[in-house]
């Protein structure tokens, strides 16, 4: 009996608040992350328990190591052949508390890269932290997803002092290759800089590529940390769980020794859902991954036929599919789209001032995925 | 049939991973502020019922307002008799998050002051949002725990702008009058500086006293945000729900319009079980406010027979004690206690450099708290 199951649209509307009870009823959400399926067994057991458990309390304050932090090492060893520290893993709300962590600590008072596109709460952090954010465009007409290394050389140049990787890339669809993760390593170390590396999608990696931890690679340990989390790939954002992973003692105490009220929201039934994600999710997660390259695989028939002159790089992973659009004419695509009875996320939010893209989530059943490209396709036409 | 559950010991380690997890095994944990008492009911079943229906995805983006909003405003009119706009409920993660979006948000970039002893969390907020913190403290020898509001007014005049109050006050157990509070707000407008209330404990006001909103004194309201949350009085503080009052629109306005990863890190869960413990929470809770009055009153008889010596003020609300051990001759009685086999919270995690006092814990049964009594007083006057 498989594992994975999709959700009927009423499961939906009453388990994906957000994603389906915040869209209009007749429109067909493939908006914000997160997928149309039932919680893993695993991971739905264990919140279970712990909820007859009564452990709705606060969590253990091991901040570092503990039960997580052996449960992430074991994980990282079998997923990325990657050898983690347990004391290195750190627990936190959520990836985007981590990153703001990282920047607060870690970084100079000095402007951070952002490549764009870019995550949208990714947008808010150079106000939250009072850093400079500055932009780090990937060229739209451009075949790839690789960072412009001598663009991000001259970021650096100009007194930029630490990147916001996101990597897997999050709209982009894009995994760095370890040659193009080193590539940025020495462009970060020539200047003396720092990496933050989202890996939240490392999970997400589909058939034909290959997660690489920014910190698996030589000469990272002491200017990076990652953060991640079991919450995208396991679908359980709403529990509040993530890690933050580092190489180095230095850094590692940096983040441990600051005040509590700056890290300490994350919740208990988050952890619990974490150490079932990581110990007991690979047989789920294996039949998900089946499934989104089987998604990836219809979209781009479904494309070639109701979107013929759409522009997509390759989603090597991720259920976010990046959809270059300019070719229909929109600037605001999504908002056609949305009146032809899908929602997608309009690409402005992800770099603001581009019009013509969107984000378009695929983590649905075939079923949904075939309606929702047909009437994109539609909207977009006027073939309505 | 009492609502009111009692944890057994084994059942308090399995639910409590914090407070009993992290306490060796033969020693009373009497510390952090958990009660060993099952969850309500009603909060439970609300909680088993969203993890039925897989909600455990994002919540809902409507951070003011919406169910949540209207389900505190029907509360905090019957509880204290105030009149909440539910556009004026913003949903956050924990009151310490919020307390702390309220002085990056609100404050001036100038000092805020802390009454001392203070919930040993906000101590750490000066280094966080970068204000200096200076401390107000309330004279160990003075026999209530009304705010000094002449050192108040004077430490508004050397250039502090923003006073973080928590009222009913943690670990004082005192709540402030009506009287008190325009007391505040007097000193407070005459300096045009800021209120942040902390009021999480609002709910726990024991007989013979009543919990005044700040908010609902006159002439507060362009100068005040107050922050609560149902996690204390229901017991479910790992589940990150919590909310922040306002009576202005423009203060209100002024915090919606942070940028989203600011305040985005609520719980799902934690927004159903407020809503089932505001809506449905009230015969509970009154079982928990007898069950607290009855150890509020066990606890003074026992303080006189094995504790003579302490000192401790009225216990108007919470379930926390703040007890002055300095007769005893110890500069760090929780340690002494500790080895006595009760772990109290030491003095010195409220109020640094103070000597001699503890925060004990009494949301127990009764027979735990006729023990921890029994051995604190063995511990200190060495009868062990």
């Amino acid at each position: 009996m498989p594992l994975l199951r999709d959700l009927t649209d009423d499961e939906a509307r009453a388990a994906l608040v957000l994603k389906w009870g915040q869209t209009e009823p007749g429109t067909i959400p493939a908006w914000v992350a997160e997928m149309d399926y039932a919680v893993a067994p695993p991971v739905l057991d264990a919140v279970r328990a712990a909820v007859e458990r009564g452990e709705l309390g606060y969590p253990r304050d091991d901040r570092a190591g503990g039960e997580l932090g052996a449960a992430y090492s074991r994980w990282a060893a079998r997923h990325f052949n990657q050898d983690v520290d347990p004391d290195h893993v750190q627990v936190t709300a959520d990836v985007t508390v981590g990153v703001r962590i990282a920047l607060e600590v870690l970084s100079e008072r000095a402007p951070f890269v952002l490549p764009l596109p870019a995550y949208d709460p990714q947008h808010g952090l150079g106000a939250i932290t009072g850093l400079e954010q500055w932009g780090l465009p990937v060229d739209p007409d451009g075949d790839g997803y690789a960072l412009d290394l001598d663009a991000l050389d001259a970021l650096f140049a100009r007194g930029a002092r630490t990147l916001l990787l996101t990597q897997p890339h999050n709209p982009g669809g894009h995994v760095f290759t370890r040659g193009e993760l080193e590539g940025i390593r020495d462009v970060v170390t020539r200047h003396g800089a720092r990496v933050v590396s989202d890996e939240i999608h490392g999970p997400l990696v589909l058939p034909g590529a290959e997660h690489v931890p920014y910190l698996s690679i030589d000469g990272t340990a002491d200017h990076a940390v990652a953060v991640t989390a079991a919450s995208k790939a396991f679908n359980v954002p709403g529990l509040k769980c993530a890690q933050i992973l580092t190489t180095d003692a230095a850094t590692r105490d940096r983040l441990l020794t600051i005040p509590w009220a700056q890290n300490d929201s994350w919740g208990s039934l988050g952890v619990a859902a974490a150490l079932a994600a990581y110990d007991h999710g690979d047989a789920w997660l294996a039949e998900l991954i089946e499934r989104l390259d089987q998604q990836r695989t219809l979209l781009a028939s479904l494309v070639a036929e109701h979107l013929p002159d759409a522009r997509m790089r390759p989603l090597e992973a991720t259920y976010m599919a990046w959809l270059d659009l300019r070719a229909y004419g929109h600037d605001d695509p999504a908002a056609v789209i949305r009146r032809g009875g899908v929602r997608v996320s309009p690409g402005e939010s992800y770099w603001p001032g581009l019009t013509g893209h969107v984000r378009l989530n695929i983590a649905t059943s075939p079923d949904r995925l075939t309606e929702i490209v047909r009437r994109m396709g539609a909207a977009l036409t006027d073939r309505a």
